[in-house]
């Protein structure tokens, strides 16, 4: 039991005030966690794309001011009412899918997509629809259901997993989104060993979905980005070609070149760029008969994916991947347990470091081609 | 051996000599069936939106003049050098899905779409790229590998079976298209019994969907059509539910209503239309999570299909099915004995019986609402 339990808590925060603008670290009030809810230190954070998306006001549901930040780590410092699913004390992970064991979702056994928090969350307010953050006399909405941006954050529930305390959580935190996502992605796709793949986009995702393909045991894995510095990054991932489609012929589609180089295209392909036309491309860049492209890439609001229907009526699946099927709490821990025995790639990820007064400088570094993930220092 | 045996065979056969041309009979001269081919008297035949869609011009790859059919039944006249599969007087259903049982297709057991005789088959050719069909001196073109609008026809050996001659041709002619897609898609798509399905159109693709679906033992069959009439039909096939898109209030879209009254959508849906527009709607009608749709229907030439990624990544599945997913050679002869032992719906689909002298007619009855099938006598 910490002194500030049951209390506010006066602490940073990285603000975002509005539609595109920059973050700015404030100071915010943090409520005690009420019913069923948790406060956790934030110790580290990840930066995603995701995160870029809602600042920069692209998408139609970010609500603002928010604290934005889903891929975090830290430490539980009160429980609310009612909680056993993690005590004080206890190394966290976030989770922005949540995992009730109870809803129809959960219950189904065929998705992990949780529907207990998912209408509050998607508002961005905590499940009893009000908010845990002020700043400057004003609300501030949640995000994701996690708001990892804030040195302290509360959240459901069934939004945060305990993990093993021996791992580093400043590498751990990125088990919160990105690589989780690929790695569930790859092994809950059946069929993945001794066939071909070919992964559209080399980004933390992408290289997440190569290494995993890879360690399955695909005969082939291709790597495509029209990024030439991925090629190495690629490589080091597992990738046993690099095609950069900007260096295809004029005119020539990259899933053209893609099935003529592989007698008929790939057994199973992953979009990994959220661009609507490289999902068609991953699609189409399937074997006839039996090939299946997993979408994973979140695209931007409003826009759609497109193809010939005669694509699926000769045998291509197109199906998509959320967290990578990964139910947070049951399956967190396990790789946790993976890392510290080395049977699972994270500290390769973490290209950037940055202190959490440079947040702004982390969400620069993503835009730059050589970052894979930058981790913020919430101390 | 009979005396025609070798020779050239002068029959009657529904020439259509251009994109748009009502079918004219004629008299037309068929050669005797080279190597790995075989020569079938058509005795029945069936009446489908595919011969339609060729004829009536909308189909780019449509090569005339042509000899269309693809639903056929008769017994083998004679075969070519190396024939094993079928003997002389064997009854037959002409296969437009070959099975060569050598080709990669047949042999990755993920697909019955075999690539034995795909190109020629697509060019309106034989296996060896020429013709068999003579009329007024021009060569005419073959037509998905079958040509059963012909009292004689050949077809390569990869492309037919024999089954027990017990059973009428008039009736299991229908097995050789519609009845056996239907069937297929189903039997082949695991989960339907205690599931919630969905078919859109209520032909005979849609009602042999809606009568295998119930015959699995789905939970809830919903039958969506616009055409009232189709209403009983669809519930003496076995439809629990049934819905006209047009009754809805209006801006009400069908998938909104659907997933609304099936609290979160259904498990499994079925495009039996090949309207790209009802596709859409029938994937965005499944249950997030879990539902998978599937596409029977084929789409007009060019015509594309489209959604937000966000319906895949939330876990819906997108695919499809062509034949059925069957393997003609191999499982045609069971749903035959199947049909014999009452196990299997045939008779009920067949509304209008035409001469081979009103086969023009027979293609009003399809766009007759009141039509299921139309069997034509070739005699």
């Amino acid at each position: 039991m910490s002194d500030t339990t049951g209390k506010v808590i006066t602490c940073k925060a990285a603000v975002c005030w509005g539609a595109g603008e920059p973050l700015k670290i404030e100071e915010v009030e943090v409520d005690p966690p009420r019913a069923h809810e948790v406060r956790i230190r934030i110790l580290y954070t990840g930066i995603c794309h995701t995160d870029e998306y809602t600042r920069s006001g692209k998408d139609p549901e970010g609500a603002f001011p928010v604290i934005l930040g889903h891929e975090g780590g830290g430490i539980v410092e009160s429980i609310g009412e009612g909680v056993t699913s993690v005590s004080v004390g206890d190394h966290v992970i976030p989770l922005y899918t949540a995992e009730c064991r109870e809803c129809k979702f959960c219950k189904s056994g065929k998705t992990n997509l949780c529907g207990s928090v998912r209408a509050t969350q998607g508002a961005g307010l905590m499940p009893d629809k009000t908010k845990r953050f002020r700043c400057k006399g004003q609300d501030i909405f949640h995000f994701m259901g996690t708001s990892t941006f804030s040195q302290y954050t509360v959240v459901a529930d069934v939004s945060v997993v305990a993990v093993n305390p021996k791992a580093p959580l400043e590498k751990v935190c990125l088990l919160g989104c990105g690589i989780t996502t690929a790695w569930g992605a790859v092994m809950k796709q059946p069929g993945i060993k001794d066939s071909t793949v070919a992964v559209f986009g080399c980004g933390a995702i992408g290289l997440g979905v190569i290494s995993t393909a890879a360690l399955v045991g695909a005969s082939k894995v291709i790597a495509v980005d029209t990024n030439p510095g991925k090629e190495s990054w690629a490589r080091k991932f597992g990738a046993h070609e690099f095609i950069n489609p900007t260096t295809l012929p004029e005119g020539k589609k990259i899933q053209d070149h893609l099935v003529e180089i592989t007698d008929g295209g790939l057994d199973f392909t992953f979009d990994c760029t959220g661009n609507v036309h490289v999902m068609r491309a991953a699609l189409e860049a399937c074997h006839k008969g039996w090939g299946v492209s997993t979408v994973i890439g979140v695209a931007a609001a409003g826009q759609e994916i497109s193809t010939r229907p005669f694509q699926l009526v000769t045998g291509r699946v197109w199906r998509g991947s959320a967290f990578g099927g990964v139910k947070g709490r049951t399956e967190i821990p396990g790789l946790v347990e993976d890392y510290l025995q080395g049977k699972m790639r994270i500290d390769d990820y973490v290209t950037h470091e940055r202190k959490f007064s440079e947040i702004n400088e982390g969400f620069h570094d993503m835009h730059a081609g050589d970052c894979i993930r930058c981790v913020v220092d919430m101390s």
